[in-house]
């Protein structure tokens, strides 16, 4: 399968894009660990946030998919009004699925979006706003870049 | 006062020095929100662990440094045993002197480490692990990639 690598400056040109789509006021960010965290902090940073939290789900081991997506660390979202949740990729759309749920039914007086970098049509559930269609196979530089010299 | 403009591929060159430098196992990392969680982003996917957290902090109201330092979404460490704690720049080291208390009260049984890629000398704690003296004005790729034109 061809590997789609990607760098952080196609990264940092996607968000650019994915601010200007973004059309709604939130007071929180959630980014989903680890894929979300980079884009949490990013625009955190960009739109002056500072309530920038992370959640945490186990649903895949490697290539074997498990029936169950376990959501821990659950960030307190009392005093929020509006959250946006951000991953690098909605691609089955299990976790995010999972996550709305149950932050639906714990936080019923907050309005949730999501924004993704990539998304892929057959996900059960499409993210508010997104950048891309996910190509089969991305190599992230968060991934690799620290493993081989890309210089 | 002169601004140090910290592009990307100089933090991941960092992280690649930092990851020669770290020399003790963990099973976990926690990121301090915001300026942590790309590096533990970037670590977690080198080292392959999933058991990447955020923590938050909330003690500068811009200039102005507050009393009291208030540390919230404090991640379940139940299940681990070594931690490595991240942060961009340990500058005064207020929040990671709370942050330890904290963990190290709760957690007994937990080891923790600290990793940043910034150090001030005059801070009140050294990380266990960092790269770099801090200059007095960093820019960092994450707080101004989106809102200027760096290309």
């Amino acid at each position: 399968m061809k590997r789609h690598y990607y760098p952080y400056t196609e990264f940092r040109d996607d968000l650019k894009t994915l601010t200007q789509k973004i059309d709604k006021p939130f007071d929180t960010i959630v980014g989903i660990s680890r894929g979300g965290l980079s884009m949490a902090q990013m625009l955190g940073e960009y739109y002056d946030i500072r309530k920038v939290y992370a959640i945490n789900s186990i649903g895949y081991d490697d290539t074997v998919k498990l029936d169950e997506v376990r959501i821990f660390n659950i960030p307190d979202l009392s005093d929020s009004k509006s959250v946006l949740i951000v991953d690098d990729i909605v691609d089955s759309g299990d976790t995010l699925v999972k996550i709305l749920d149950l932050f639906k039914s714990r936080y019923p007086h907050v309005n949730f979006y999501v924004a993704s970098i990539f998304y892929k049509k057959s996900a059960k559930i499409a993210p508010t706003w997104y950048v891309k269609e996910a190509p089969s196979w991305i190599e992230f530089f968060w991934t690799v870049d620290l493993k081989e010299d890309r210089v």
